[in-house]
């Protein structure tokens, strides 16, 4: 993408700005997470929703097992997209630290200071030799007393909250929608469908067993929401229909 | 393959992204695996099957020497593909782990775990400097409380779980017949049966002698297939037929 | 920026001198911190002033979540501009330093060791390997003994002492309208009133959403000013009319 | 050999992929095996044979001092090809494990256990950065119960075993010659003739004094065969004969 | 400046000889030195002056905060050019040392001892890997033994001593007008007007403001002389005078 | 010398293959070695006999502190040619090595096991990265049970036994001249003589003055041979005679 | 110097052969000692004589920091030349390893031990990565045992003993002085007035201040000739008269 001769003395140190002030190997991690599937998060009044896209690509393989959603403690999940492998390593980081805080302290983690603690750890990677950075980017979720929070965490370790955002590719066509759609006092199963609609407005076609879905409320924490649930919300939200795939045309 | 000049730049360094957000070393060391002969991994509802391809180069080769097919535990295995030393590094790594586990808990390993043990390791030389990454795959699979269960291995570090796969050289026909042929209903027999089929559906003409069989079932654990019982596999498969090799002079 | 062929000889290592005496690296920091909004730092008679710029990306972006003004201790604080995430490690590198002070001394660090701390880390980033230097500059100010103080680090390390300055985006346009407007007897509101006039001086638009205010003083320490009292120093320093819009037209 | 200009890229740094799969270094280093003189192992029915050119570059030199093949326990030996110096370390790294296993467990080390102990390490050195491959190659031969066994230890880490293999150079033409003749009764007189038969057939003249023969059996453990012995062998064999260097004029 | 392509093959390792015997990374350290403004040292016969050139690059700076002269014990002090993050380093360094032997031996550090212990250091970097020289020169002066005694430190790390000189930028036309113009009677404030006058040697106009003079003497030791001293050794230079600025038209 | 610009690409890193299977770095290693002056040694049914030839290059040089003749323990010498600072490291170690053995075990190490032990060292330099090959060759000679042993080491890390040998420049004249005349049964005078002869075979004149000369016995252990009788050795060599000087104009 | 464009692949990295057996980087740390101004050392019937070239770059600059002779114990020094802050380093190690000794034996170090001592410090230099060689030289000189030695150090790390040589720049004439005009039953004046000569030989005018000379001898042990002294010397020897200065017209 960023094309031209010039920026190839800079984009072989893994942590070298060059003339223009960019680290470009922060900005093809960047490019690799584009290449992964969409995942979604929204925050409702009820709680937090992430809305991942992903399809196996063949009918042998596993569905569960592309793992694209993760519980990391009771009322705390993350998504996540990109180069699959590094994201595992990043999900590992989080599970343990969770993990970790509720040993230690005997209290769950705070999302702000969970991403955190992730971020500082992405950044490292951009800025001592040895290493690349993460190919891969998280949404961080939960409930901090009693509030659902969400963040996201990019491949520069830039921790950001959002009220509802996408991390993947199609980015520009799903934050759109979001920003179009999404208000303060969404329901849980209007956010699933929100999340449903977002992602349709990148991808023509895709089955309810295309996309994982779960919630984290204050009541019912950390809830992989089930193939027959995610099938009605699928059919409340109105996907799949001609008018969506038509509107895509247009691209 | 990936041709082109400027990819020059990227591929030097270990792990280093390129422009469009790939790790080419990672591409490269896939490259690797499909130079290799095919290994199949095969979910039934009974176990799992193992069919690998592991023809001698030279008559004088011990057969067994190749050794594309290990015991893990009781009821644990795996078969490789790819870089043949590499490969043996992954399985050794496996299985201090897999007889770590049997010592300090007393029990086996589960085969998702013992996966993303490997995994993570994979991935891990993937990302910092000063090693290249693995130029082979595994599968690995098991019976986790009376379930069969399969998992792939790839370069990057990715664990996927499968129903039926393939890791080496003619992915792409060999994975297509498994998609046409596997149903969950499969007994083992009929399990080896597709796996050679499978085989075939690249390879023009083997012999029984040129492939390793090997099942893994609750009542048997792991079971290397005799030689006799592959060569009545190999005719219940009806493989060698002249319209076999008809079918893949289309290729 | 600087172009020219001969450069790419030293830019590509991360700490060593061209043949006019210039370290590229800590040039091409400097560039990353121009590319990121501006923050103003301004030491009025009763305090030290922040005002920064940060405008979300997103409207579903959390405004808060963007952190460009940060508390260090009671009557310390600091302001960022560059790459957000090595600010991010400077600012930490900061606040760990300012609570180890007063956990160790019982009483808080003054403004400018704490500056120079954090100066003599950035400084090694630019001369040993194995790293790039940080993207990002800091202002940091505070109460010493009575007196406001405020300094500014930048990417080279060297740390300065100013009445009132600015990092990041627009330097010379807000530095220039700093340079003819500050006096030193400035009142807080004034102070505040001719951070975001600075500010105005480089950015047609915007709204009093679009930054974040702090002050720091003896009898309140650090304080972030809430939007409100934003949006009453925005009328009164009179941006947003048309005469301030058409007086940039002319850049 | 490899030729082209593509290449290059890959070479240089020991460990990296090339886009096609293959790992450069490695097959440099089985390069500098095949420019070495060759080495034949062959298993018969009474033991192990090893028959090893070892033709000095001068009549002043010990012949003894080229030392390709070493006692490494009662009942093991090894024979080696390629980058002397390099073949050195791994000989040493043999004996020691040797030695050790006998010191820590009172028994002779496994011939598979100890081959694949020297292959790991192998592998290592083509994987880490900071070293070359090892530029030889080794055949590692004993008693194991009873049986007769032979392993090669390639340059890429690979062990395989073998009932009669080469290393070094003239292998297409040796190992030929191997094919054609061995079979699995063999004397341990028969094999020490077709050893110096297969030899035969890639160089056209050699003496007795030229070739070095040991043989592992159970009753005689390892045992340097004497050269008048290899000199009845030799005529044995019949090489030396007009036919024979015809047969080669052909090459 | 040194200009030529065969260069480049030398000045990208931080430590190696050109064909020509010379370190390329230490003489663009010079540069480096070069490029910044000058200060003067000089003995005299009542104690050591030194007067530096700090004209702050903004209204709003604190002059202070530019910081070239700086007291390293009682009777000892240091003057700075070139990189300033990189002179802080040193003086930090010459700092600690200075307070160490006071705190080790109960007396202060000797003159040369010091500077000594600090050109070690800069040698240090330009013959190790990992890291660049230093960009910057320190005047080491002091009272010993009741004698003043003044030092210089280049980027090289070769000390040398002297009666008067000069580093950073303006060199040639600063040490001509020392060299001329130095006697070994003079007093501290002759020697005051002799830095002014040498500074204004290669500096059209410059306000008394714009330069930072301090003293050591055994009777007062270090000291910072005040702005109207300095305003009034300006007067007795006659500096600023018309005849000056014409001799300097000149160059 | 081995010219062409493909091999550029491998002899810049210390230990890596070339396509055809060599490492450039130890061959330029052995260039370094014939660079240097030739040192003879001779097995004799005596003892060992070094004769090197060390010219200074000045009248002012002290002739003994060319030093290419080194006694290692009562029974135990070396002889060295090449890189002369490389050599010293190499002598060093071996005298290390045989003082500690005599301590240790209060026995001379023997000839072989101390060359073994020098060109171990010597491999590990030609193998792991961050240091290049030592660029000299030793000569190692001794008494081990009263039989005369002598052993060359080459920059590979290659340890061969000799009845004579040479190593430093003109080897080809001087092997072949040792080639021809010796014998198993010389006495140590003629031992001497065939040294200095087979010096004068590459070298066209030189002086008694212009060789050293060292014996190794069982009666008198490592003894210099004196000036006087080098000389009279000198004469019963007939060398600098007219025939010998035309001799070597043929070359 | 040494010209051409193949080169250039050897001379980057600090400790590589080239194809011809050199290692440029010593040869280039040679040419920077031949940058330096000339040190001669001369043994005499009653001491070493050290007459080293030390004219200062500036009237002002302290004659005696140039610092180019050292008294390492009582009857041992040394005489330096080339890059300044290199030699520092060269002769710290040998006063830290001369008073060590003194400490740990109680009695003074040899003059050869202590040569070979720093020379094994700089061959190391020129070995290992990670560092450039030494761009200095130094005499050695001292009385061993009642008897007078000189010894020379040079950037490759051989160690060489004279009876009268030089270091630094304009070798080729000075060393011809020396080697024309030495003597073995020279006394110590005789040798002064042979030093100042000698120089004389390469540089056409200088003066008595602009050299530097000491003395070893057993009565004295090291000694600073006193300017009045060297002075005489100087009209001894009869320097700055036009017929020496003729004589170097020719060159």
């Amino acid at each position: 993408m960023m094309g031209g001769n010039d920026q190839q003395a800079y984009d072989r140190g893994t942590s070298l700005f060059s003339p223009d002030g960019r680290i470009y190997q922060v900005e093809y991690a960047r490019e690799a997470v584009s290449r992964g599937a969409p995942s979604v998060g929204i925050r409702t009044a009820e709680g937090v929703v992430f809305v991942a896209m992903s399809r196996a690509s063949s009918t042998l393989m596993e569905a569960e097992s592309i793992e694209k959603l993760h519980k990391l403690d009771d009322h705390l999940g993350t998504a996540s997209a990109g180069h699959v492998a590094d994201a595992r390593q990043l999900i590992d980081l989080a599970r343990r630290q969770s993990q970790g805080n509720r040993l230690r302290y005997g209290e769950p983690v705070g999302v702000e200071t969970l991403t955190k603690f992730v971020t500082d750890h992405i950044q490292e990677n951009t800025q001592r030799g040895g290493t690349r950075p993460y190919g891969a980017a998280l949404l961080i979720g939960g409930i901090d007393n009693g509030e659902p929070r969400l963040f996201a965490a990019d491949p520069s370790g830039t921790p950001n909250e959002w009220k509802a955002t996408v991390i993947g590719g199609g980015r520009q066509e799903i934050q759109g929608h979001l920003e179009e759609e999404w208000t303060d006092d969404l329901s849980l199963a209007a956010g699933i469908e929100l999340g449903l609609a977002a992602l349709a407005a990148h991808e023509d076609e895709f089955e309810p067993d295309d996309v994982a879905v779960a919630t984290i409320t204050e009541e019912d924490g950390y809830r992989t929401v089930p193939g027959d649930e995610v099938a009605e919300s699928f059919e409340a939200a109105g996907i799949g229909d001609d008018e969506d795939a038509d509107a895509d045309d247009d691209e």
